[in-house]
C-alpha cells in the first residue's frame, strides 16, 4: 500500500534542511517526522542502524539515507526544475559548492558551534566548551568572507541560476541564523543573495522550525531585516 | 593548445586513489603529479586555493576539484562502462556506499590512523599520538566487520556488478593495507572481494605506490598473500 513520501529530519540539521528545500523545489510533496538522532529511538535505528538523519521514505517504503545521495536521488527521479547545472563542467562547479559546505563548513563551523553547543546545552544541559565556540565563530567569519567575495560576483553562487549549491549553503547559514550567529550587515552582497532564498516558498517550513530549549535569534524568521 | 588530461595527487591520499582507478577503468588516459599536500606549494595554491588533493587538469586546462565532483563529473564524461548503477535507486546505493568511506570511514579511521602517522611520522617526524592510534584501529575493526559481513551476502558491495562503491572501498583499504595495518585472515569474505579488485589492470598504479619514509607492507603489492 503507498503511503505518503515521509522525511525523517532534525530542525537544526543542515542537511535535513538541503532536502526539504529540494523536495519542495522540486515540487514534490512530503510529510515530516522530527527525529532527535541522539536518543537513538530503537525503531528508527532499524530504518537506519547509523543513526543520523535525514531519512527519506518513498511512498512504496524503500528508505534512502545520506543526504548527498538523497539529493542525486531526488534530481534523478524528479528532473525539473533542473537545479544541478545544465553541462558536466556546470555540474561539476554545483556539486563542488554544494560539497564545500556539507564537508569543510560543516567540519570547521557546524562541529565546533552548532554541535557544540546542541551537544551540551540541548542534550546535557551544560556549557558548551568555550574554546570550540570560539574556534568554529573564527571559522564562520573565513567562511563568510569568502561567500560575501562569491556574491559580490555571481548573481548565484555556482553562476547565473539558482542550483542545489544555493540550498545547500543557504540550509547551513539558515542554522546558524538560528542560533544568532550570523552578522548580517558585514557582508551585504552575502546579506543580498541570502535574501532570494529566504524568500522562497521552499523556504517557509525551515523559518517556522522552533526548538524546545533553544529559540531563534530576533533576525532569523524575519523577512524585512 | 591541448595538453594531457593530468591528475595532481598523493600517494596515500583515499580520495586521489579512487580518482586514479575510476580514470583507468573509464579508459581515460592521464598523466599524474604527486603533490604532498602540506607542502602548500604557491604553484598548486593557484590552481586550488584550499589545497588539497585530487584535482583534475582537463585536456584544455579547466581544472576540477572535490573527489566526489571530479568522479560525478567522469562518469558523465565517459558514460562507459557504467560504475554508477542503472537505477535511480541502484545509483543511491551505490553514491550511499561511496560516501560511507569517504566520510564515515575517513573520519574515524583515515585521520585518526593514517593522517596521524602521516602528520606526525612523514611531515614532522615524530612518534605518533598512540591513544588516537588506538582509536582509529578500533574503529577500523568496526568497519571491516561490516564489510566482511556485506562481502558475504553481495558479489560486490552495492550489487551484482562492480561500481564506484567498490572502487572507493578498495582505494581507502588500500591505504591501509600500505601501512600494514589490515588483518586479511580475519575477514575472508572481504579478503575476497578486495582480491578480485586488486587484480583489475587499474589497480596496478596503485600497486607501484613508494613513498619516502614509510615503505609499504609485506602484502601490499603481493596478488598472492
Amino acid at each position: 500500500m503507498n503511503q505518503k513520501r515521509t522525511l525523517y529530519h532534525y530542525p537544526l540539521c543542515p542537511f535535513s534542511r538541503k532536502v526539504r528545500l529540494l523536495l519542495f523545489e522540486k515540487g514534490l510533496s512530503y510529510g515530516m517526522i522530527m527525529e532527535t538522532p541522539w536518543m537513538r529511538r530503537p525503531e528508527f535505528l532499524k530504518i537506519n542502524p547509523a543513526g543520523d538523519v535525514p531519512v527519506l521514505i518513498e511512498p512504496d517504503g524503500y528508505a534512502l539515507t545520506d543526504h548527498v545521495s538523497i539529493c542525486e536521488y531526488i534530481n534523478e527521479i524528479k528532473t525539473t526544475p533542473d537545479l544541478m547545472g545544465e553541462t558536466p563542467r556546470g555540474r561539476a562547479e554545483v556539486r563542488r559548492l554544494t560539497n564545500w559546505f556539507d564537508s569543510k563548513f560543516y567540519m570547521e563551523v557546524y562541529k565546533p558551534l552548532v554541535g557544540e553547543k546542541l551537544d551540551k546545552v540541548v542534550r546535557l544541559s551544560k556549557e558548551p566548551d568555550a574554546a570550540l565556540i570560539r574556534a568554529g565563530r573564527a571559522n564562520l567569519k573565513r567562511h563568510l568572507d569568502y561567500l560575501d567575495w562569491l556574491t559580490a560576483r555571481r548573481n548565484y553562487l555556482a553562476g547565473r541560476y539558482i542550483s542545489m549549491a544555493d540550498l545547500g549553503a543557504a540550509a547551513h547559514l539558515s542554522v546558524l541564523d538560528y542560533l544568532g550567529e550570523i552578522n548580517w550587515e558585514r557582508y551585504p552582497d552575502m546579506k543580498a543573495w541570502y535574501l532570494k532564498i529566504k524568500y522562497r516558498p521552499s523556504f517557509n517550513s525551515l523559518l517556522m522550525d522552533r526548538l524546545a530549549g533553544i529559540m531563534p535569534s530576533d533576525v532569523y524568521a524575519n523577512l524585512d531585516f
